[in-house]
């Protein structure tokens, strides 16, 4: 289905780069798995390794968001986006950093209000009321 | 600016129907501030009665995900979107929920990462990992 | 504010290929006022010539849809892409044909329902069911 | 494929919540047709309950706008949001209302041609006329 | 999966409209094959004829922007907007012009560095500086 | 109008992780202006060093694509999104970069033409044709 090869694991142990890539992400996860998204992504080795490295700053590591509201924004974003592939990969990410079901159907519920309005913003053309704009 | 007019709090004040959910704004909201947004809606009150019905059940009151989460989530559907109204309110509504600077700009990494990945996995086409769906 | 310069009368009637089509807008129209979308794609004549006739074709003269529907379903492909300028016009162009203030606003409610259903069925990833299959 | 169990029939009995949805939507569509979509909102009984009341409100019973226009409206929604489940329910029920293969085919071109234009006017950034303003 | 039928050959052969439309894009593309968005779209004769028309003209023959770059380009939105066909098939298309694996991964990394951008710019609401406006 | 502070040159001066990135900025373009995205991402040092590291990876120095094309392409993604900012500030690149008006009339049209069939797939739900995945 996708617009490039997979990678396997064998592929993966041969270049230097990627497996490079591959080892951090299974140090970082704790886990011997690797996702289609970097097997798809290990077709370009830079962009590998430079969006590796963005997720595991800002999806990884202390901050002042918690791992778990990190996950819920991005569901929104990728839902709101259409991306299945993203809205499964961290729907199960959310649900492996303590999500519980009543969390996930309030994300939802926000999810659906929020495009809503936006749709009610859009097709009124409201105008930004003074109060909401930065000094 | 709008594709309708902007109502009053003297018109408001004459229809029963628009004045009765002011009212439970300002009351909610504990400030006699009514924005933009619904002195547009208040050209149609069945509208007007039933987003902020439902936005005051699934924003408002309690709930799995704390007030300033609900917020975040808010304001990524709304950048996803682009609707620059939502955002400005949204955004001042998450700052009177306490959202700090820090946690501001974490929010705006995500948002960025996430709209990032979503057109790589699109571009990619990467097909899910059955390791992701539900059984 | 837009990225090419709008062409004024003037320049219209010097070039022959610009003149025919704003000729034949005002001729359509029964009305000299030529708005900014049609000035601003006479910097490029094919595409200005193109998209003119593609459009009196689609939404104007007969047709199994009305000309009134067919502005309401291009105001909502214009709301649910955040066009501005598309939902001014094209609001202005469906009061020009008729559609009365309680059309609009239930125009609108369909509008943010569709777009909020569109969202929660992305974040659930509902499968289609085989009923609504084409044999 | 969901991110979310679908309630199966005996399931949907036991819910008291999710019971008296099925039976109001098998009641106002006098079919024992349950589609996905409900079966997935049954894990969250108020948006359950919260959407297909809105639903009922907006596309069912009269209104400014007859039936198969609001679905017209509801598939051009849906298109443009890229949600390939909405589109497949939508254009079912639009043939159920009456839609013929005619006016199918005119509002895709009204579809197409909207995106079109929006996109032509955002590369363009096409200022809003004076003339299309509200007063 | 389509919402309409697919149609074959054999139909294609017997509609005079449709046959002349396939026969030229069998004619411009050198090749018997015709792909499945001409097919859906033979049950709207016209739409058929003016979209292939307005396809030819704008990414066959001669232009300021050659035949590889406007794939690149096609590739650009169809991700942008998530159309999985669209990017399958352009993508395809582009192979065929001559794109290489690196030039596809370079298109990769820019399709997603301006959605990121994008996407920080809505949540910042960043002003267009005024160097940036065409007198 | 945006939701933070933009930072002048003064405030950019006492800052060491700002100043570091303006500074770069301005050696890499040979020219001291910075615009309004960079003095936003001000606010945030990791994601403006982050940003600006890979958009000059992407889209600076050598690659496969050459830079014009690069900026094109940005603006398709831009344009898609709806994104007013960034659609203005890559057409001034690409103006830079020696985009003629002839391109720039040829990218809008491809623009359109992509949107448009990227709803007319959408609206009739066609499907990938076998020929078209990679093997």
């Amino acid at each position: 289905m996708a617009t490039v090869r997979l990678w396997t694991d064998d592929e993966a142990e041969k270049d230097p780069a990627v497996k490079a890539v591959f080892d951090d992400i299974r140090q970082a996860r704790k886990s011997t798995f690797i996702n289609n998204f970097w097997r798809a992504l290990a077709n370009d080795p830079p962009t590998l390794k430079r969006t590796w490295e963005s997720l595991k700053q800002i999806m990884g590591g202390d901050g002042p968001l918690d791992p778990l509201t990190r996950e819920l924004i991005y569901i929104a974003v990728s839902a709101a986006n259409g991306c299945s592939y993203c809205i499964h990969s961290h729907t199960a990410a959310a649900k492996q950093k303590g999500m519980t079901d009543a969390q996930h159907m309030h994300l939802l519920a926000i999810i659906g209000m929020a495009a809503e309005t936006n749709n009610l913003v859009n097709t009124l053309q409201v105008p930004v009321d003074p109060e909401f704009l930065v000094e």
